[in-house]
């Protein structure tokens, strides 16, 4: 049967990670070969081909029968012209839809199906649906070392990999990174300029936020361009020995990147998919050496010393095998690290540490010269125990402002900052006492109501820490939004349960 | 901050299960509020709202920058006029998103917990990557009896329930169903005119084919109408006995029917959501009494006796705790039933058995004889044991023929079957031998690559079964396709591996 010949159409609607293809219900080829809404096609032209959704369309003014709309992306994937004549047929499923079915049954997957299922989501030939039935079929302990080990090297093998051959001079390439869950915690902003002031190449690329008030590039970007591409900051690290860019847009673990997008609207974060998914990106930007920072406290993102210990053998055996030089450093997690919740506030408290304004938060200082004392022993010339000296003495001699500045510049400066959100709130103490608890989660919870990190200015603005003393009705932190609907919203879940714990009163 | 207001614009695309709104990258609301893509939103107007995912739109030809365009069915659902003010908000998760993510990470969840996940579900404030979190995490045996209880009850109070208080005049209500994997199974579109014959009441509703070449609601619809609304199927059942509806259309179970959407592409048919999905539309449908078929052969869903055992359990579990009476029957499920595989073959072995072919298959007729059997024998009048003679005579004197072209009058008689698929080809033995063993899975899915159920004249007709003496090169069954790629794919297959193993030769 020789079916009609369809005219491409851009339709200029960006439906993200998803491509979708529209046809008429009066299209001829919908009638002809039973398409339905939701089938998934295949659109070919001109030798380039794409897995696409289709949605079915009832009104002319959006498309005539004989034209195929296309989503934005999935148009520019196709890389056809408009009006140019496309083919649709029923996708056949993606090669590893086999391998997904058994890692949903619960079975263990080899090297060749987890490369399989790696290489058709990097190629966004899964649907969401599919999307998400991996990331929950591979969640908590349902992969084990070897499959994560697997995990890893697929998603490597389908990114672009940076390589620094020559540029370090035999000199590692270091970095650090935090497995996150603790609010707050910007040491990446202080430690990054220190390493590379002391000669270290030190190329960081940072996801955004999965399920916290802020990921490094969201308050990154309050001050730079975060949006790299791969030749860009290698050009930028040539120059300033370092950066602090988004990881996705750099190409470096284009699957990773995509699973992102399904497990933060589910709040998943398990520990295979993030091992796989942080070591795969440290692998691709050509780090040689890393610091990892775990973070141990009952409402951080691993609750005790055991299980910490259970994830640094996982994150070893996988780096190990990989070639990787790993330094795992587990951390005080029992509550957030600095003063500011949210991109702007935590741009600011890493701006008074690199100032010594006399209201930089010490934890944040302290931490981060432990961190970058680390990396810096990295380098063969540098005595062991000699590390944080050094660190102290670049954060102190105003040389780590002056690179952090030189980096922001070779980014892209961006305009001014904004100011914290305008529309405030402050969380009163429910009694006198002293704070015995905070609950990092239900603090990340607030943050995220105010409207961080969509809203940089949103966020926490915290006034005490633990073991501080407060008396009754004195504000425990403050409340920052932008939009009145987000105070609102946040406020009444603070005024429900602040998330701070005060002894010697009621909480 | 002050919104501006937004006109409602019906767009006229058709995105199935998926409430999806648009909005265009330059109006005011996205920029104010940081909506993205695939953000989740709620929309309002005239007191009622609607939960939606978010697509942003470049092209002003679409939709103009104070307009908020949404997809056929969320417009639908909100109720409003085109041009109409709307409101829109960041979605709140929707209730039951604790529920959710303490059943991913593997915990039991309570009857409360699964009354707010299906309420949810059929109200369509899940996304689909949250449908296909759930599908994923209460697949397998995540689910224990207590939970599929619960879930059975939660789907039955999310839909409308069928009442037949008096029609069947204290009589039971009767019902059969097959828990499906074996291809051509179409005992019911015999039974259901059977039973109605003797005088019960039979209002059979059926899902259309989750995962099989054709459901009950395929094959019926070659015939007459299948979607019909509750009031009318009362009607037709009062007046014939019986119907062959589809469930979803007749609101009974919509949350189920949510599900199945997600559980067709994924291919996932899990025990927990079976039962539930299966039970909760009967009761909703007012049934008291069921038969229920479940097939047990290497390759049908149920591979052992005693997984068949297993099962047949947690059925009755459910089935005694919400009033139903239930009879399981374990049938032979070593191959398919019948000759015919797909909607309009698998209406011709029906036809031919109602109408004492010679050609009608042997198979499909006793095995409808024995399910009608205990049917009949729900019927207090009948004494144990003479069921089965009371159907033969009804299918033998040709009342069972006349009742099902009353019932099919009744739905709506739709014109002259098609014929079946134009496009041939005909599965040559690979050598001399007896037919012993024949792969159900393989089967259908080459009878899916072939274009069935989406065609109805899609499908295999089977020359040989389980037995059976062939020679080399005598075919072993024919394919038939309705579009020269599908025949491609079907064939392509069925020369790599036929699905029949013949001994005394190479398979």
């Amino acid at each position: 049967m020789n079916r009609p010949t369809l005219a491409v159409r851009r339709l200029g609607i960006d439906t993200w990670r998803e491509n979708v293809a529209f046809l008429h219900r009066d299209c001829p080829v919908v009638r002809a070969a039973g398409f339905q809404a939701l089938s998934k096609v295949t659109i070919a032209a001109g030798g380039q081909s794409i897995a696409a959704v289709l949605n079915v369309v009832d009104d002319a003014h959006l498309l005539e029968p004989l034209q195929l709309g296309l989503s934005e992306q999935a148009f520019a994937r196709l890389g056809a012209a408009d009006g140019d004549a496309v083919s649709i047929e029923h996708a056949a499923p993606p090669p590893s839809h086999a391998a997904l079915r058994r890692k949903i049954a619960g079975e263990r997957l080899g090297r060749e199906d987890l490369h399989a299922v790696v290489a058709d989501i990097a190629a966004e030939r899964y649907t969401k649906v599919e999307l998400a039935a991996f990331v929950v079929a591979t969640q908590q302990y349902e992969l084990d070392r070897e499959e994560v080990l697997h995990l890893t090297e697929a998603m490597i093998a389908a990114g672009r990999r940076l390589d620094w051959n020559g540029s370090g001079g035999g000199r590692p390439i270091v970095d650090k990174h935090c497995i996150g869950g603790v609010p707050g915690n910007r040491t990446s902003m202080l430690v990054v300029p220190i390493v590379a002031e002391h000669g270290l190449l030190c190329p960081k690329t940072s996801s955004r936020a999965i399920t916290s008030p802020a990921g490094t590039a969201d308050t990154m970007e309050v001050l730079a361009e975060v949006e790299l591409a791969p030749e860009r900051l290698k050009q930028i690290v040539h120059a300033v020995n370092g950066c602090l860019a988004w990881g996705g847009t750099a190409a470096l673990s284009p699957a990773d990147d995509v699973l992102i997008a399904v497990e933060r609207p589910l709040a998943i974060d398990s520990p295979g998919q993030m091992i796989a998914s942080i070591l795969s990106k440290k692998i691709a930007a050509g780090s040689t050496h890393l610091v990892l920072d775990i973070p141990v406290g009952p409402t951080a993102k691993v609750h005790s010393e055991a299980a910490a210990q259970r994830l640094k053998r996982v994150f070893e055996f996988v780096a190990e095998r990989l070639g990787l030089t790993l330094e795992v450093v587990l951390t005080d997690g029992r509550q957030p690290v600095g003063r500011g919740i949210g991109p702007v506030l935590e741009a600011r408290d890493v701006m008074q540490v690199l100032r010594h304004d006399p209201q930089a938060p010490q934890d944040l200082r302290a931490k981060a010269i432990r961190l970058a004392g680390r990396m810096i022993e990295f380098d063969p010339a540098v005595r062991g125990g000699d590390g944080e000296r050094i660190a102290t003495q670049i954060l102190d001699s105003g040389r780590a402002l002056a690179r952090l500045e030189a980096i922001v510049d070779a980014q892209g400066r961006r305009a001014e900052p904004p100011p914290p959100g305008p529309l405030v709130f402050d969380v009163p103490a429910p009694a006198d006492g002293v704070v015995a608890g905070i609950d990092n989660l239900r603090l990340a919870r607030i943050a995220g109501l105010s409207g961080a990190p969509q809203m940089a200015g949103a966020g926490l603005d915290l006034f005490v820490k633990l073991g501080d003393a407060v008396r009754r009705g004195e504000p425990l932190y403050r409340i920052h939004a932008c939009v009145a609907a987000d105070l609102g919203f946040a406020r009444r879940e603070a005024l429900h349960d602040s998330a701070y714990a005060i002894t010697g009163g009621a909480r």
